[in-house]
């Protein structure tokens, strides 16, 4: 170990006592995310409980050139978590305290470590819910600033960025700062909240996070919607849109999905067929008139069934079945690895690129379904790899034409799992060298060294 | 003239011609905004056409150090458009070319020239509207972009900020580029659209804008509902927000202000006591459930009146006499001023916060009124400004105390009009030093000569 992380480890021990080890299980954990990336050890794990301790771990980090790396669940699916240059893995996972809730405002602050499901059994008595639903019930708010993660609920009540009024973040010298505030808008200098969302721990460490929070509805519906072809499927997600029907939620299964759901999930009544899973929100008359308005555009375009329930127990299920879609591919092959493609597309192109998207599949000879957040244009491509040598080689070809698809079609690489290591590639492409000069350089004034998550984002 | 002016002036003749022109009374018109802040003459004022030309401009001012102001309706409220250090008024209303609009997208694409009422009118036969309205009609969406504006709607649709998708710039050297895109939300890099967004002309120059827009609704309901107290409304304001009622517009008049409506707007049935203004968006019965809901909970705050209506009619008169406020007040007392403050607060706050800045209105020996969106926690006070020597003065006192009132109870300088000049003197009380440091390393990297409109945002 070269002496600058040493003397480093030396010196966060005064403040941080046992809580900055070099422990190689504790360093595994901290090698990847949930990504088949390849892992990358840290130097040394960092168990942080204030921000003041970031800010003194950060300046000897900043004075000694040495790598940071944010980690919270661990549930990122593009390597962000790795230490690809070794260095610090800053856990935030034990500031889980809920610092505020308020009620009247409808918002809440909270520290990084504090997960959606923590926070949202602890709003429950409250009658406010908190609607980022990326589908891991453990995922920090911190780390779903650090991804702009979205989620189920985001064609009704936005991503996280939509969701956050303010931050503290720790900056790569250590200086710790306030964006935004408590405010629902406000014009008042540069948006630096927005800057920081989405960053992916490169400009900075987050803290602390306003959140904006939403009344629990009075009554919720869930509906099923299937159709003989996926073109039904996604002109029916258009008209639903175009209606102005507040859908709360919207998602897609393709017939291999379907069908892995019904046997995973046990789910009843439907057949392996293209499947819309949808959620109403509103008050009981509002709820029954949203479902019966859909129902009706489903029928224009040729559902064979629809159903829709106001218990909660069908609903619970259908959600459940809908989060555990992973385990369910997972299920179609035993033994099979998992990659997960995230792209999103302009919603008129909904349809060429979930169909150009099942050709890809085809002349791929892998099995893989699709799945999505399709009230958003937001799909994915989940490959099952093989378990061969070339396996994951092959399923990375398979995303990079995914990917290129939906670049063509005027769309994105990631609508919400972000750029990590995996997306790096595509950024030129997507942005435009002069676009990204202008990352680098945001991201050069805010963290001259390099040391904040270095090898993401950017290719170099 | 200097000489660097004078050799821009020459170059840019080559490709402006007339368009790049010094004639006084052009110049005069550019010298400032709808604002009391002292005019100041640019060298010359350019009419672009093209980005190409921004591009070739912006190179030009670029290589000689020529401050380049944007330009859009000139309707900026604090001093935005004001060349303070001479240079280049860059006038962009000339690009008024709504380039493309889907309708599966419930997207389009303009140019910043392009103003809400060109655009809502293009619009209505494809049952889309763009809901961000400030009140100003022909206000250009560059402009809104630039000042990150809101308005009456943002309650339910979101500020001008989540209602971009993506941008085209032209940075301090001419370089253009484009950020986010078509898709509804992404996780690809860092947020240039919303950096640009409310950076006041100071980071680049828009030229583009991808916009979301929404379905006309169905039903459209209007309400009007009276309080004795002042208490009483903005309770009820706060309990219309946590039932989840998705009110479209909710805005608060104080006595004074709707005394000076009924005057001037010639309102009937309305006595001059606190005032909501209420908009609902739905389906027929949708509107009408929103409605009953509103009024069960303003009578639970012992509501003096509630009336509410679905004829057209009704709901234009009563909107704009909410736009014309303005005037409504200078009808007051003809041949005073008016300057507007723009403060924020959260909900929980707003009784504090009016109740407060009413006590600073009598302590003034001013009259004004309270206006406002308080559905987001913004409200304007309204300030005659008398007609002596010191009446300015006495009113921006006034200004600054409404502020401090609102940092002191976690609001902002600003809620929808901007720093410009005016707000520059609070951004370091609101922000911290450290945070307005990281804007000035922002400015710095991305106009490293300070061309971008200088003197804004930043007090040196």
């Amino acid at each position: 170990m070269p002496r600058a992380i040493e003397d480093v480890i030396a010196a966060a021990r005064d403040f941080l006592g046992e809580r900055i080890t070099t422990n190689v299980a504790l360093r595994e954990h901290h090698s990847h995310g949930q990504d088949p990336h390849k892992p990358h050890l840290p130097d040394a794990v960092a168990f942080i409980e204030t921000g003041e301790e970031a800010s003194r771990l950060l300046a000897l980090c900043h004075a000694q050139n040495i790598p940071v790396v944010p980690f919270g669940a661990g549930s990122s699916l593009e390597g962000h978590v790795t230490p690809v240059r070794g260095g610090i893995s800053l856990d935030l996972s034990h500031l889980t305290e809920i610092l505020d809730v308020s009620q009247p405002d409808m918002d809440c602050r909270v520290q990084a470590g504090v997960t959606r499901e923590q926070l949202n059994e602890h709003l429950r008595d409250q009658g406010l819910f908190f609607p980022v639903d990326p589908g891991t019930p453990h995922c920090t708010i911190g780390g779903m600033c650090g991804t702009r993660a979205s989620g189920t609920n985001a064609v009704r009540y936005g991503t996280i960025r939509e969701n956050v009024l303010g931050l503290t973040v720790v900056l790569a010298d250590g200086t710790m700062i306030k964006t935004g505030g408590r405010v629902r808008k406000a014009s008042n200098g540069y948006d630096l909240t927005h800057l920081f969302i989405g960053s992916e721990g490169t400009l900075g460490v987050i803290m602390e996070i306003q959140l904006r929070l939403h009344p629990i509805p009075d009554a919720i519906s869930a509906a099923t919607c299937q159709f003989p072809s996926l073109k039904g499927a996604v002109e029916t997600v258009i008209a639903i849109l175009q209606s102005g029907i507040p859908v709360a939620r919207l998602e897609l299964l393709d017939e291999l999905q379907t069908q892995a759901c019904i046997a995973y999930s046990k789910l009843e009544g439907l057949e392996p067929l293209p499947t819309l899973f949808l959620e109403f929100h509103g008050s009981k008359a509002g709820v029954e008139e949203q479902a019966r308005q859909a129902e009706e555009i489903a029928a224009s375009y040729e559902a064979s069934s629809f159903a829709w329930a106001m218990d909660t127990e069908t609903r619970t299920r259908l959600w459940k079945a809908r989060h555990d879609v992973y385990w369910a591919v997972q299920g179609l092959r035993p033994g099979h690895k998992v990659l997960t493609a995230d792209t999103i597309v302009p919603i008129s192109k909904l349809d060429d690129a979930i169909l150009g998207v099942k050709e890809d599949i085809a002349g791929s000879g892998l099995a893989a379904t699709v799945v999505g957040h399709v009230g958003d244009g937001n799909f994915h491509t989940v490959i099952l790899v093989p378990p061969e040598p070339d396996g994951m080689d092959r399923a990375w070809a398979l995303d990079r034409r995914i990917v290129a698809r939906a670049l063509a079609l005027g769309g994105s690489c990631s609508g919400e799992h972000g750029v990590g290591i995996g997306k790096r590639e595509f950024l030129e492409a997507e942005h435009g060298p002069e676009a990204l000069a202008v990352m680098r350089s945001i991201k050069k004034a805010l963290d001259p060294r390099g040391i904040l998550n270095p090898g993401k984002i950017f290719l170099n």
